[in-house]
């Protein structure tokens, strides 16, 4: 029975132990502390109501518990995909607050169903196409416009929304004299609460120290009559069912935004648990069952008045620090937020948005990146300007228009080194059976009528331009002295039909040059296609060798016999010229 | 100087000589007449005046003269690219000829833009990435839809434009009634004739002397006035300047189909420069130059009333078997068009449409390839899928969803295999210092505590997953016996910074396992990578060899004497179990 494949819990449930109930008790009560500033935070970021954060860390976590293969994971609303999830909705103009919440939801769904399809048609491998010079640059460039958008909360002024930098900057450089300097103050307190409570201990529950500290500061001290923001009500009560749109328009408008979240999402979520499980290797991590995982658990944000939820960089680290050992730890954690859904709600009346905006700034600080760009700079140019590409255009055209250019400049990347497979001229090893690179080596024996070709990769669509160019440049710097082509095909692992075209297309060609053809080192599933393709009975079954010496050997016995009628005008000419 | 290959024309342009001439004008004069039929014919299919489509072919044909670096290629509207800007004019809803005009310079001046601006920036491999299935596909599925654009010419019946067959098949069935059958008759008469000319000789103009048939017909006997659809005025006079649009908004909406436009029409111009430059191999065929080429032709169109164009397939092919030596037949053909435009535009008052139609039904005729798929069937089940899913998406979801996701399907196979190099585990072939492939040669020599293991191909970030997945793999299959993980570099080709990241990892991870590591057989360039990274130093240089036999003489050693102490509860165990 597959069932443990598709249920990852069921590894370790019926084998669970004290040890391990501890371990996950710390990290869940830890982590679910953690999680209410953080909640609140990002969904503030994201446009919504403080509430929705908390919402989408109940449901969505106990759903990534039972599905996800990583035992550590930490999931819930992160900085990058609540700014997504706030530039991609207010670039819709949502009418009311309920429109707004509406995007929110079918954004989770759309996520979701992505997601969940990607996982099921086994697409994780796509995540892989996002380098990290971009991911970096483009991290980096994020944090600072989040950083930006958060810079409103903590002076309390007024901003026009944007997530171009150089507007942003302008709009608070015009807004400077309107400073509310007790906000400042008591964001400055939070920010430095956390900062420091951070470097004590990392699992010190500093935000929420922070959120405590703020909340009686306002109460005591009457501020909100002084004029600083707080969070006002918020409704308590467990997450009320909701219903995403079903609008096939609304869908399409949402949907570019939906896929950017749906791999920047998962990317970042997938490294996290990398780094995780090498550290413990007691688990195997699943990047398909991963995708299937964090989908389920954006139906479940989506159906529970949540939003977009992934995998989280930091609180991951503590929830593996305070000693998680199975996704129980997160159950734990979202018990802890429906308790304080049910019983605390209240308390946050009196919350600040600037110590809100506090905890987002601490958290983004640690993501801008200084150390990779200088890095890059001396070991690895090509890098280096593509980090800073995405970068730039990230941080002046915005966030979607930078993981779309970062996503494309990786691809360019791809296909271009996809479009270059490595290829050899071998030689052979005087005295012995054995050829080799003669670039690499040297005093190899080179006959000049004889062209031996290693191709190291698969033949096909995207790379048959450049074989066949490099073919034709190697026969010319022969000067069209070459009566023989040898196929060293040993490193081919496949040839698609497209290859399989060339290659016929290829063959003919040279015989019709007056340049044979052999192949040699052809493994089982390659002969196999070249068969099919009748690429054999092109070439002729006793032109297809075992090695190249073999191949070489009947090379000579053919210019020494057959080759005297054959190639009649060359065999003199290359007779003269063999070393 | 090297204005030779910016403008290749130079190359030819001073040792031109009389046999050439002769070549060029048959060739120019054949191509000439020609296109007069088809000019009119696509400019329809774009649903443009017909005079669009003869002003097409008179400045790009001399800009790509010039500037192009094939001398067989012929240059002008096609089928595929008239039908590609037909469904993307539509779509935007124009709401007069004139709009509908501005539109298409606009998309041509677009097209210029992003081909010359790629083949300047050297983006000419990205054509590799559309596979052999998927352009198969597409054009079986294009040609049918644009056979069915044409049916309301052959019938003379009203049809709503639809790009989708399963619409425009109901909307023909709904007026079947309506058939005007005077005008069916001239259609068929029209097919006959251009397709048996075609048997007779390829290089027949026969869809003129169908043009002219058809044109004395209906002059004759009056047969406007039974109901048969003229072509009516066409202006006389050269080509007059025109402009495109600037209006930002205008190009951001074009640009989804500009780039369309701009990939296929590259692919069908080089793939058809490709084939009759292998049979010349007189000249180089650079991919870039022809970019920067097209490009500039097509702004030759944007400028003078004309619409994209590109290198077309039937009429490259009839222009080589005419005797085309130079692309100074080109210019020859654009001088036969001006001659036409200034003295004969009157004569094609009468031409039916129905005429035109036939013209265009004849050519897609051709593209519809039934013998691929069938081949694909029992060659190859990947490629067959990739063909039809591509043929039916673009028959039933119209001709950009179709191109889109025939490129999204071609991408994720070069992601999908650019992702998983072949990597092999090597052992030694007994009584030589020969390392090979453990799955390929028998009875090699494998130590259980040894991993030899060889990657070909680049290190970097599309492929770190998997390798880092199948080391996991191997070393979990032989039971965490591994002490020593030997890393053969000699086939890989580079390394980049996540590559880089990624082996230091691995070494650090594997390290802490207790299991060694070991690098040999790097070529210099990898060498200089990894000592840029200190990965040099974290190996250390007594762990880098020349090759894996020193290496595994360094294990041997090591296990004998310093691993006594290092490894000692491993050492007891391999000891045993060493064959």
């Amino acid at each position: 029975m597959d069932l443990k494949k598709y249920i990852p819990s069921l590894q370790w449930l019926p084998y669970y132990n004290q040890t391990q109930l501890k371990g996950d008790l710390s990290a869940g009560i830890t982590v679910g502390i953690m999680l209410i500033p953080q909640g609140m935070a990002y969904a503030m970021l994201a446009g919504l109501e403080p509430i929705h954060g908390l919402y989408a860390v109940t449901v969505p976590l106990v759903i990534y518990a039972l599905f996800g293969s990583s035992r550590q994971l930490a999931v819930g609303p992160v900085a990058m995909v609540s700014l997504l999830t706030a530039a991609g909705i207010s670039s819709l103009g949502p009418d009311s607050p309920e429109a707004y919440l509406l995007y929110a939801l079918t954004l989770a769904f759309l996520v979701g169903a992505i997601q969940f399809f990607m996982g099921a048609l086994r697409l994780g491998f796509v995540v892989n196409f996002l380098s990290h010079p971009v991911i970096n640059g483009f991290t980096s460039a994020a944090a600072i416009i989040i950083g930006l958008s958060q810079v409103k909360h903590l002076l309390n002024i007024s901003l026009p929304n944007s997530e171009h930098v150089q507007e942003m900057v302008v709009a608070i450089g015009q807004h400077i004299g309107d400073i509310h300097w007790l906000t400042f103050g008591l964001g400055v307190l939070g920010i430095l609460i956390i900062k420091f409570g951070k470097k004590i201990h990392p699992a010190l529950p500093a935000p929420l120290l922070a959120v405590a500290l703020g909340i009686l500061l306002v109460w005591g001290f009457g501020l909100t009559d002084k004029g600083v923001k707080i969070v006002g009500d918020v409704p308590g009560g467990l997450p009320a069912l909701s219903f995403p749109s079903f609008d096939m328009s609304t869908w399409s408008t949402l949907l570019p935004i939906a896929l950017t979240i749906s791999l920047v999402g998962f990317a970042e979520s997938f490294a996290v648990a990398k780094t995780i499980q090498a550290k413990h290797k007691n688990y195997r991590l699943d990047a398909n069952q991963e995708l299937v995982a964090l989908g389920l658990s954006n139906f479940g944000a989506a159906f529970f008045s949540g939003y977009p939820v992934t995998g989280g960089f930091s609180r991951t680290a503590v929830n593996n620090q305070a000693g998680a050992k199975t996704t129980l730890a997160s159950v734990i954690s979202a018990g802890l937020i429906l308790l304080t859904l049910l019983f605390f709600t209240g308390l946050f009346y009196y919350l600040p948005s600037a110590i809100l905006a506090a905890v987002v700034l601490v958290a983004v600080a640690g993501l801008i990146d200084f150390k990779e760009p200088v890095n890059l700079w001396y070991k690895d140019k090509a890098d280096f300007a593509m980090l800073i590409a995405t970068f730039l255009i990230t941080l002046t055209m915005g966030i979607e228009t930078g993981i779309i250019m970062g996503m494309i400049l990786s691809l360019l990347v791809v296909i271009y080194r996809a479009s270059r497979p490595h290829m050899a001229q071998l030689g052979r090893v005087p005295g012995t059976k054995i050829y080799r690179n003669i670039r690499r080596f040297k005093d190899l024996e080179i006959n000049k009528n004889l062209l031996i070709v290693r191709i190291d990769g698969p033949i096909y669509f995207a790379n048959v331009e450049y074989i066949r160019d490099k073919m034709d440049l190697w026969l010319s710097e022969r000067k069209n002295q070459t009566k023989m082509i040898i196929f060293n095909m040993e490193s081919i692992t496949s040839i698609d039909s497209t290859g399989a075209h060339a290659l016929y297309e290829w063959i003919q060609t040279w015989r019709s040059d007056k340049i044979d053809v052999c192949i040699t080192g052809t493994k089982g599933p390659i002969r196999d296609v070249l068969d099919k393709w009748k690429l054999i009975e092109c070439i002729g079954a006793d032109h297809m060798f075992m090695d190249d010496y073999s191949a070489t050997a009947f090379f000579e016995q053919t210019l020494d016999t057959k080759s005297q009628e054959k190639y009649a005008p060359y065999a003199l000419q290359s007779n003269a010229e063999k070393k």
